[in-house]
């Protein structure tokens, strides 16, 4: 399929290329925009980019704008006349634009507000300001307002005549005098009511809003709680403002799951795309981690240097030192990225702690039962170090994976009730606690049962 | 908000318990299905569920019936007469019907079944039969199929007659005689067309579709890719046989990410709720990756053993050993992580392997030579092994770390390229190896450098 769609601009580039510039607008049409989009970063010639961009339909190139990424966004804004820019500004849907200002750079920005209206130049600024991620960044202000006193002829005369602007009008909001949001009526609906019924009689309540400061995060909870495809949102006061759609919600879910995947794995997250990432924004966004991790395995050094008495007296004891902490950290990565997903998704609560915890400790003591028998008979039969060490490892090895689910369980809902991230208690961090405490276990248990 | 809404549910149960049987009935239309269904979660006694659910108004009690957990949809489905289920399985959305099927156990089906008519009965056994996570079992049949010979004023009057029971009426799809898809016209182009226009003249190419064996993830893709709210599922013969909404990819979008998570964590998928899971079933999805990795840590023991010698010349040396393997794994999960994510979302393709290899290298360089420094100096001045000794246990680290980004970065390109899932290769199993190799970087420049 999406080979198929390609093939539609690459017959784009032929009629081009041939100056069949007709079939080039009709076909252009016919390209869904992402793609036009797409196919224009494959081309290396700015020039021929440009070129390309100014011969699409109008109505066409706003929307293959907003799909571009930041750098053909930039090199086609600074090449714009002041009246190519204002068209196309004036063309893209508002939250679109915003998107594209906040990647450019300010001389970039400066022409654009310099080109927009008066009223459009306000707005902009405004969404600029939205603190980020918060469902102001995310609405549109191209909705459909009806008046609560408008009657169903009325208001779908409205619709046939304002609708084309609209980001959507399949939802319609219905406001008072006041502009406060005080239903919502669907366009299902408005098609099957009679002509001169009152909107404010066919109209139902609004099932969730938001306010322009509220977390994306949240936003998509609701759309997904409630299977929405639009939300209003309203400022203090309770007046409606803006809309947000649902292509942006999933958007906006993939950045989330993206931004605890990298939590998860000790990677301050950052909204750049790893293929234009440089170098140096890599490590700024790992070492930090890193250089904490090594830094608290100074504990693990200390312990095993305190301890040098019962490793001399079992040099056979240092062998199995990679194998314990490694099992350790992999039973407390399942059991803390289990807790921290389970608790993303609401699926966990804090109250729940006690039964989460009486759920990972059974676990971990099944698991840590049958990984210890197996070891043993492994150590019995292969490294034949002795009954007695054998047993102390295997011993050992049931206790660091009970201990090690305990801190996994703990840890990442210890941080949610202090209002942290609990993403940040996954499996590196885990790790590193789990190596002392494992170490610590052995030692002693070794110290205790080998008498050394 | 989201307490406000719970509010209206325990008002529907004051109503109830008052007697108040209509005031129950008009609140019930105000309070979401979903904040129903969940309501009804918290209820301990079941005959209390039942009572409740049987006074909920007829045309309310099918859509919080799909809310409800498979626990209490059994309960209900044995508990209801047959004409009772047949008008339950009538008012549902044949997806949800679907998805309601295949939780319960033989009976119960065998029951729906019984009661449903021959017609669902074939469709419903058709669905059970797609498989598991693919287009077909996400799709409805509740669908709007406009003829491309309708007029606009005949299109509108058929929306008009039929819409109420249909998903979505926002996008119509357009069949030939055949019924092969031929287009799509939306809604809102319908209410702004000319009432005597044909179909065939104001529809539009179909953007998108998918076939019903297509798997999940890749229709998951197309909606996001072209910002749809809903897909057309067709047959071999390209006849129009259903429809995906919005609302199911944003679970399915979940689902795939828990389902990643899971991967990189160690820990087998499952469709099985949290706390639903029995500790067995937790303990069987957990534990061969755990003995799978627990046994391959031989390797380490191995090695050890085979350097005894080196490090009965240096006792200091296994001081370090946590230090290092850890370092050098948390290195190698942030790689293996961010390429793991970054294939998932369409970011980096197989054949960016150079590039991003190239990246990571000297992302490792980087940071690698800032962690041995900083290790060098906090030896010298705390540990004071002497400067050898601090010399190879810094170098290591930095061998370690550019190493473990290299196996972190090639072995899931390599098991995508094997058409394997890369998400499997993440943290855990990338640590096992990573601790392997860094030992033995370990005993060679000890053995090397230190002479033993």
């Amino acid at each position: 399929m999406e080979e198929e769609i390609r093939k539609e601009f690459r017959e784009m580039l032929a009629f081009l290329d041939a100056g069949k510039l007709s079939e080039f607008k009709e076909k252009a049409y016919d390209c869904p925009p992402v793609d036009i989009a797409e196919g224009l970063e494959e081309i290396e010639e700015t020039g021929r980019v440009l070129r390309i961009f100014r011969m699409l339909p109008k109505d066409i190139s706003s929307d293959v704008f907003a799909y571009m990424t930041s750098e053909q966004q930039q090199l086609i804004a600074e090449s714009a006349t002041n009246a190519e820019l204002k068209a196309l500004v004036d063309d893209m849907f508002l939250d679109d634009t915003v998107d594209f200002l906040e990647e450019m750079p300010a001389n970039v920005v400066k022409k654009v507000l310099g080109n927009a209206d008066e009223h459009t130049r306000a707005l902009i600024n405004q969404f600029l300001n939205y603190p980020e991620n918060s469902a102001g960044t995310l609405m549109t202000i191209e909705y459909v307002d009806l008046h609560d006193y408008f009657t169903v002829r009325k208001a779908m005369d409205y619709i046939r005549r304002t609708g084309i602007d609209k980001e959507t009008v399949y939802t319609c909001y219905v406001i008072d005098e006041q502009r406060r949001l005080v239903g919502q009526v669907s366009l299902r609906r408005l098609i099957i009511a009679p002509e001169n019924a009152y909107i404010r009689d066919i109209m139902e309540s609004v099932v969730a809003y938001a306010a322009t400061t509220d977390d994306q995060e949240a936003v998509a909870e609701d759309f997904s709680r409630y299977d929405l495809t639009s939300l209003p949102v309203c400022d203090k006061e309770g007046r409606l403002v803006g809309i947000i759609t649902i292509d942006d919600i999933v958007d906006v879910i993939q950045e989330e799951n993206t931004e605890d995947i990298k939590k998860m794995a000790a990677i301050i997250p950052s909204d750049e795309l790893y293929m234009d990432a440089g170098v140096m924004h890599l490590v700024a966004h790992r070492l930090p981690w890193l250089m904490i991790m090594m830094l608290s395995a100074t504990l693990s050094s200390t312990i095993i240097t305190h301890f040098e008495s019962v490793l001399a007296g079992a040099v056979a004891l240092t062998a199995f030192i990679p194998m314990l902490t490694g099992s350790a950290g992999n039973s407390g990565s399942q059991t803390s990225v289990t807790v921290i997903r389970n608790m993303s998704l609401g699926e966990v609560e804090l109250s729940d702690w006690f039964a989460v915890l009486w759920k990972e400790l059974r676990v971990a003591l099944v698991s840590g039962a049958a990984l210890a028998a197996v070891n043993f008979i492994r150590m019995m039969v292969f490294d034949q170090p002795g009954v007695m060490i054998c047993a102390v490892v295997s011993f050992t090895l049931l206790c660091a994976i009970v201990l090690a689910a305990s801190v996994g369980c703990l840890l990442p809902m210890g941080a949610k009730k202090l209002g942290l991230d609990p993403a940040v208690m996954a499996s590196p961090m885990i790790t590193t606690i789990v190596d002392c405490c494992a170490l610590l276990i052995y030692f002693v248990i070794a110290g205790f049962a080998l008498g050394l």
